[in-house]
């Protein structure tokens, strides 16, 4: 007998049919004699509709009541999941946040879990029912209603698996599992048994869309093990987990493409301190989220300068181009080069450690391909390079190929 | 400077218009220096969607479970309610039942208010916001999610009202307040300026849609005077209140038609002690919802028997029926006549009880009219008669004319 938490996303309870089979899903669990908390996000469109709601009578509406409004979402959604347990014959009980002892800070719309007392779902489980936790939202120590922000309910998942003691935690999403790349673009991209928790944080901020990734860093930090699975199938997922010594055999867990990005040149920097400091403090103050820097000396005539790149997501380069005009008279750059044109190509594996060579297998992949290399960064577990847009996909397979087979 | 309660009902929220609306409304009393708390409903439309969602997965589902997924209707709306105050520039925080205080019993779908400790009301006024709070709803000692059954919302004003002590309790709805009549039947009829909480309990029960009688004996019991008026309109409404020495002056306040009744009659129940009770009390086992009971000797030959009539609403007539035929041998009664084709008109008034001749008055109108009047019901301030449906309006007319005008 284990105790199992599960959470399902908007998707997997989007409509009546939908959280029966969730509901069939649990009773599976239960049948075996395993005790499951169920984790629910908002049906999928609901939240959406809130906020179009809230918005046509105010374009910025406040924190607090968008809270109290949002967190009715996975209100609903757990009711008529507990319905639904009831309806094939299961003890079921439904728990708002609050009610689950899920105390957040009071920064409303992106709370911050503090800590979780979760009595009552201790005590509706041992009275043999499934409990049912709305996800995402929260309750500050003074029982203001407070919601999670993106991905809050997979980070509702795993800190209650943390403060349960969980034998297991499954997130079911419309996807099988993390896979080496995304399958539709490499046809022979493998859906993978494991990840570490480090190389599943770098594929998510890389753009791959499986998990958030604070919930990731949550699991790591309380060392969650959970599996990432398909709410329509049987198969099993992927186990998200700490770095195991058999880990480092992998070269290369898997790559990942981004084709989000733009890249923002300032050509003749002149060879300053501080140049850079002003560049990015400024971007930051317009809230512009910068991913890659590269800054190399330019070998041209006259005084020292170099050439500043960076990227940012494409529907940011016309505020960052704006920010980066208003600074030519106090940086004294040449010119500005802004090209949408471009992807970017990493890949990532904690093999990389105690593997010599990766980058240099990797640029020779490019090469061979013909594909042009704009920018390179690297961590201890990733490679990334910037690439023209046109060339992305088939270098993904190109590399795909290379390091995965 | 008044503290103010002000309920709106579905209709007057039912929109992101409508609810600017009556964020404008709150605003103007918020101008002349009122401190204002506001009640709300659920939008129209969104319980009855939340009730069918609930049905398609379970025709039956828990109560408990019920009450946590209608709680989001009227948590949805105080939100949406505060951000259109905000919207125009008033301070405004949204409370649900819980957070305002309000304590139930456990009885889930129709909970009882044990008591409210509004302390956050308090703290929320003082600090000089507008404290919106979801009507319908409330919570257990232990922490569980209840609503109140039809009529909440109404309740929740009222008795917010009676724990505040405010100076008013306004209840806004889609009419102008109560009326002497229905005026889409009697052209003369007229708004009241004001009507005791007995009145309005018979005309409640007699059928006028205004207000359901627990909000007005929960009024009546804590001595809370209200306002029934439109949200459309600055018209005032009809104040409800304890009965003054000065209503005694109007004969009648109101006269009421139900056409939605139906008659049964018994004929030839022998006359012997319990049968009354036997029939009564399997109508009530099988919930059917009895209305006028008349009983009459009937002067036929052979052994003694009685006449027994009593009404029921229409829909349940059928079922009513059932109940009857299984008693035959059981009462012994000679036949079974049903008949829907009748109506209940009333007169309601506390100066009835001062004067003498009404019933009198009511029936010689009625026989001026040539409508037969099949049963009689009265009670120390009102008097109903069973009679033909298809001369309810014109009765109806007559009666009000005589009395009112």
């Amino acid at each position: 007998m284990a105790l199992i938490v599960q959470k399902y996303g908007g998707t997997s309870v989007g409509n009546p049919e939908r959280i029966k089979n969730v509901a069939a899903r649990v009773a599976s669990y239960r049948a075996k004699g395993d005790q499951v908390v169920v984790v629910v996000s908002a049906m999928s469109g609901v939240t959406d509709n809130l906020i179009k709601l809230a918005k046509e009578i105010m374009p910025l509406p406040s924190e607090r009541e968008m809270d109290m409004l949002l967190a009715t979402g996975e209100q609903t959604t757990i009711a008529l999941t507990a319905i639904a347990l009831h309806s094939i014959g299961l003890q079921a009980t439904s728990l708002t946040g609050a009610q689950a002892g899920i105390v957040t800070d009071g920064v409303h719309t992106k709370a911050k879990i503090q800590n979780i007392t979760p009595k009552q779902v201790h005590q509706h489980l041992d009275a043999g029912n499934v409990v049912i936790v709305a996800g995402f939202q929260g309750q500050t120590q003074e029982g203001q209603i407070t919601t999670l922000g993106r991905g809050g309910s997979d980070l509702t998942a795993i800190a209650l698996a943390a403060a349960l003691k969980a034998d297991l935690c499954q997130i079911y999403t419309d996807v099988d599992g993390v896979y080496t790349a995304d399958p539709r673009i490499v046809k022979t991209a493998r859906k993978l048994d494991e990840i570490s928790y480090d190389e599943m944080l770098e594929l998510a901020s890389l753009g791959a869309k499986v998990m958030q990734s604070r919930s990731v860093e949550f699991a790591k930090k309380f060392g969650v093990i959970f599996e990432v699975r398909s709410s329509l199938n049987d198969n099993p997922g992927t186990i998200v987990k700490e770095e195991t010594t058999s880990m480092e055999d992998v070269v290369i867990r898997g790559v990942s493409l981004d084709k989000n990005q733009a890249k923002v040149t300032l050509v003749g920097v002149p060879d300053k301190p501080g140049s850079a400091s002003v560049i990015f403090k400024a971007l930051a103050d317009a809230t512009i989220n910068v991913d890659m820097i590269v800054q190399n000396i330019s070998h041209g005539s006259g005084t020292p300068a170099t050439d500043l790149s960076f990227t940012v997501d494409k529907p940011e380069l016309l505020k960052a181009r704006k920010v980066i005009d208003g600074l030519k008279n106090e940086v004294g750059y040449r010119e500005v080069v802004a090209d949408e044109n471009i992807c970017k190509l990493s890949i990532v594996g904690v093999g990389m450690r105690s593997h010599s060579g990766v980058a240099a297998k990797m640029f020779e992949t490019l090469a061979k391909e013909q594909v042009n290399i704009l920018m390179i960064s690297t961590s201890e577990i990733k490679i990334s390079v910037v690439a023209e847009l046109g060339k992305g996909e088939q270098a993904m397979r190109a590399v795909h190929q290379a390091f995965l087979g």
